[in-house]
């Protein structure tokens, strides 16, 4: 079942160590299928180069696992709280890619510097708040999912498709598994960019909103030009 | 038609990768060739290692397509001004690499801290001014090219070939698209060096004029020395 | 003799480059086995390619050799005084690699400041204190490991698998060859994004010490749930 | 003639590249025979790929070409008057590694602070003072190599086997080809890691003496042990 949606899942689970996002086991991806109501994700640490389609586990988004014998990811919690709360989603990565790690540990979201970015995200890349105690102790993994979802509270997730979790690392997430691995790969570049900006620049401003505007429309929604679809 | 500087502008675009000078499809480059008048680029959107001589699309400077059935790179009115503007250039080159971009955002232009730039560039790189919110709203990629146009009224392009662009990224160019490739690799080494030679003394002065005048004039002009052809 | 553990000591020094972890012949692998009380160790300045099984120098634990015909590594000593003084490690990794060197040469431990590090140390990494003149004139190297020992008195070196050597470099430990490798290559990874967090928030704060133990105790211990074994 | 010499200059500067030491043509390498009192050099601007040992330019350190149809390296003279002034050395390497080159612009020494530099370094890396215009407009190559020496006057460059020219670069030397190539490697090495120590720690004291006397000399002279030829 959901055989092509399980391809795209092993394809873009295989290229986060080709794009540099992962060390070890440190990441995974997962896809949802709108039709089925069934998501698809990369078994609990297992190596990406030995990764076979039926190692992949299927399951509902309340969590009961359709087929598959391996255990789904830990972080699979968060997956499904990511697809519940935010429709329009179809591909999730969570990494531990270091310029995006170092945001994350320090608390700090990320602003709209250029147009990088703004081809990318609509905006500022959100830090969540620390975790407490009680989320942490419980249902760690549905809670961080939540704390994702309250950062969201007044962003659309289908425009700013990345968050940091405090003391953590990224969540990622595009219409399907490869716009949410293209979508990691920008959020690691513009990490590493606007750390080095300001320190070029400590007083550096955010972009214009026009210029913010022009790039991500350029490249997004129904007055995009950019590239041959538009 | 152009087939010599198909070629060229093929290979120039294919070796961004290759010099790690762009994420996906983050880059572009173009060459022009004088006695016809035309200039040849990357069509939008197309990944490097999938570009072939048919591919690419050749125009006049006014813009009027000739040859090709892909659209042209969105920042065709760029590169089209830029050919304009500047008489003895014969190629340029667009990306997103990381440590120019970084100056650009930071909207710092890079001053000549040492022979590595001064083998390439004549003094400073410099950054553009922010665009304003007209030019931005009103032919973006034609105005790109005339904000880096004013930024060279007192310098000359051709010894100082590139520019930042604020809150955006580089443009490089040359005499040919291979030069501007290889000048585009110079100011990423020599942006990653000044962040870090700031970095280990924020006093650092410029190099000496004389010491400029020297790196610059053994390579480029009448009194060169360095290389076999010299 | 040892066959088995011979493998897993050449196979983790074949591996030490290949994760990026030392320059030319700048780290060294051991490994202990416990039944018989003897170690294997990489030969001293032998390059990680021309590694034969053969090569490998069995010893015993005060440093007499059972087997090789080969110097051991300089480092030995080390290796056998931590063997001695931390029961219950079966490898011991020793590397230059360049982040955990810049904070062993900064004198500085490295906090925990995310799940990175929690998922694998169980709390800071400490930096050693400088040696004494005497330490480094006698026995450097069984010294060495002796203030080593003196830095974990308080600590479980189970639970945090490794050091920074003030003004040196890390030594990194694990259950076996494999597993300190492994360990060496998160400290590394840890150790990078540790410097660009507090370049990006200079007052980041340690991680939360529930967020520590949710991190460390899903992966180590009796309640863990990572990965297909738990 | 000097087969064997031309060899392993052909060898360091095919290795120039792989050790991620230069850009393009950015460096080269000479190696000289104390018999003959003859040097040889890699030609101007040839890209290190192409290198037939029949391009490598033999001379005497007077300058006179004995060997060789292309133009010997700019930075001839700085390599004769090394060989003239540093009797012992048998081997020099012309880089703008990136690290070093940022120290050279940044115009500062490199304290050694670790033992990765004490292993090839008996201290402090020296920066030269800034040249004087008159040394840059007149035999500036020669004049790089007395403004080196005169930074030596004090010290033995035996011991200390490289140096950053003020706004320049780097130039490391050693017994012979190889081992000037291998400095070269530890200077970019500890060049990079003393910018990270200081970051992480502002106030960072240069190692202890005695430890530098330890690690110098457990390599180098009638104590060294380390190595399986000690």
């Amino acid at each position: 079942m959901l055989e092509s949606l399980k391809q795209q899942v092993l394809e873009a689970n295989a290229n986060l160590p080709k794009y540099g996002l992962v060390t070890f086991t440190w990441g995974n991806v997962s896809g949802f299928d709108k039709d089925s109501g069934l998501m698809v994700i990369k078994p609990s640490g297992v190596p990406y180069e030995e990764l076979k389609p039926s190692d992949l586990v299927v399951l509902d988004l309340d969590g009961n696992i359709v087929e598959g014998d391996l255990k789904p990811s830990s972080d699979t919690p968060t997956h499904r709280l990511l697809y519940k709360k935010f429709p329009g989603i179809g591909g999730v990565v969570h990494t531990h890619s270091a310029w995006a790690t170092s945001w994350a540990q320090a608390g700090k979201s990320i602003p709209a510097l250029g147009t990088t970015q703004a081809d990318y995200f609509y905006g500022t890349i959100p830090c969540t708040r620390r975790m407490t105690e009680e989320e942490v102790k419980q249902d760690y993994e549905w809670e961080t999912g939540n704390v994702i979802a309250e950062t969201f509270h007044d962003i659309d997730p289908v425009q700013v498709p990345g968050v940091l979790v405090h003391s953590h690392a990224p969540f990622i997430w595009g219409k399907d598994p490869n716009e949410a691995l293209h979508n990691a790969v920008v959020l690691e570049e513009v990490a590493k960019m606007a750390l080095h900006t300001y320190q070029i620049n400590p007083d550096t401003q955010p972009m214009d909103d026009y210029l913010l505007d022009k790039h991500y429309l350029r490249k997004h929604g129904k007055n995009a030009y950019y590239g041959q679809d538009n």
